[in-house]
């Protein structure tokens, strides 16, 4: 197994990237093309490209986070993102990952790589670790703002038979986010949604309110993208407010008590704060697309990083892109409501 | 001044409803009436009537958090919500503080109250604390999961007159919640009222993310009901996740260092935890209506509901209703776009 690695894309490239990198190919055993400068990338791994199974593949341009996707693909055909697609394209990668801009990545892999059959949105999903011990991916998170209750069908269908191979679980529960528990609850795509989702055959819970996102009440959670984005996003904010809270709590506790009291505090709630950094939650995935592609937080450090092409491994040793392409996308008969009826 | 309180709304009412209006009734110097059952409401204030100005308004009825509001509040016309709200359209009181079901005070509110003239709709305005020193508006909080941009521009108007008065901003600035901070991006409706914001004369700042809720680029954070009682309830959600990982670090603290180190945690890293308590914010206000309307939260204890008197003094103090009864609602001119001039 080979997996392309954008070496050039988020806050931290090239250097903790690379390191991530190096440390997944030790970790998994697996091979790791590289992709981006060659010149800096042979200086990162020269220590350790011996003994790892690494390449390097040259690509001169980088996409910058704050260029508009579907310019800086135009305009850049050698960026790292468009050579590392590529060589999925072409079969000389099973995965590709990049902490660079998702708007870049998912435009690029959506021209390179096409749609599967029957996929009218492929849609970005993202593993949510706020209840560390039982994740949930949440689905649309930015490449759909508007949708029709198909579109969401299709990111519950995708989303499902996702978290039934990266999260192992048998059946997973799908849940429509919503502002409040009952069925007639929602706006119009929420409403016209759940009976759509009810009809469907999947493991359908019902909808999911805000607060219960920790509960472990949903292993896959469905919603637009423009409100998948703010929640996404939102959550993000959260987790940086009281990672900072973390960082004060320390200060105070050394100012006020010693080394040594500080780094008790460390120990009992830092490790606890910790664990909820959505950082190393293995990032995104794009979905419905023709083949792995893996999006890790634009901040990743190197364990970050590791993480997310711990989860490309997964994917690909799950199959899941051809799980999808297998899937038969056509649309549930949903039984008439009482009020059509009459 | 008079504030009606619903002393049978929310999960630890009656007794610390009561508790926090004592306080509230001390600390502000203001006359409270109490609306419940009078026997109990009797035994509960027996030792502070004296001194205090507290008034028992006996009804006899209480709506639950989990009936159907339009229904609850069409077949107990004599409960704790519709008694407190008919005190406020007769005069007998300035505002009303509940701490029950949100959907049976809008709705009682909406029919007993009224709409202000020029409100389509009225809508729920939430203070959002997790920024302690800057807290802002986000406004619609779930009473409109539909709406069309001059809705959202009236959320617009409403929140900045509320900002600038119970904040006391001169100018508050206006964001609008989307998922991504260029002018164009957005779903359907953020894009149409991205314009009409602009030119709404409002010191409209532009888009706002998730991420940056936090970061006090706003005072007033404008969306439809749907995706503002979602981002609500999630943030919720965090706190209590949050709040829970403060006691599991105390509990650790305790098993593994001993009961003056526990201390120690709670001084410095729980304190802060403490503070983004959202309970304690002061609680939701409806804006639209002809009256004060405070919506406390349903798991508040004695200190939420006196900062929920508080807030409630503040909008009368500071004629909030009156000034929004004033504004000039109609649309602004929207200047034709590039596009549509061509």
């Amino acid at each position: 197994m080979i997996i392309a690695v954008d070496a050039m894309g988020g806050e931290y490239a090239p250097h903790e990237i690379v390191k991530g990198a190096l440390k997944a190919a030790e970790e998994y055993k697996i091979a790791i093309a590289l992709v981006g400068k060659k010149d800096i990338l042979h200086i990162l791994t020269a220590k350790n490209k011996r003994k790892l199974d690494i390449t390097i593949v040259e690509a001169p341009e980088v996409i910058d986070d704050d260029e508009s996707p579907i310019e800086a693909v135009a305009n850049k055909p050698n960026s790292s993102i468009a050579v590392g697609i590529q060589l999925l394209k072409e079969g000389k990668a099973q995965a590709f990952v990049s902490a660079g801009s998702t708007g870049a990545v998912f435009f690029c892999a959506f021209m390179t790589l096409g749609r599967v059959e029957g996929i009218d949105r492929p849609a970005i999903g993202s593993i949510i670790n706020i209840n560390v011990t039982n994740p949930f991916l949440l689905i649309d998170c930015g490449a759909n703002p508007n949708c029709k209750p198909k579109h969401l069908l299709q990111f519950a269908q995708m989303g499902s038979i996702y978290a039934r191979e990266i999260f192992q679980i048998p059946s997973p529960r799908v849940a429509l986010l919503n502002n409040g528990e009952e069925e007639k609850k929602g706006n119009q795509l929420a409403n016209d949604t759940y009976p759509v989702l009810k009809a469907s055959g999947l493991n359908f819970v019902g909808n999911i309110e805000g607060q219960f996102l920790s509960q472990n009440k949903a292993d896959v959670v469905v919603t637009d993208g423009f409100t998948g984005n703010i929640v996404l996003k939102t959550l993000e904010g959260m987790g940086d407010t009281f990672l900072n809270l973390r960082n004060v709590g320390q200060m105070l506790s050394r100012a006020s008590h010693g080394e040594s009291r500080a780094m008790l505090f460390d120990t009992s709630v830092g490790s606890l704060l910790k664990r909820i950094d959505y950082r190393e939650a293995g990032g995104s995935c794009l979905l419905g697309l023709n083949g792995n592609v893996i999006i890790a937080h634009g901040r990743s450090r190197a364990r970050a990083i590791k993480n997310a092409i711990g989860v490309a491994k997964r994917s690909v040793d799950r199959k899941v892109t051809e799980m999808i392409q297998q899937e038969d996308f056509s649309e549930p008969v949903v039984p008439a409501t009482e009020e059509e009826e009459t």
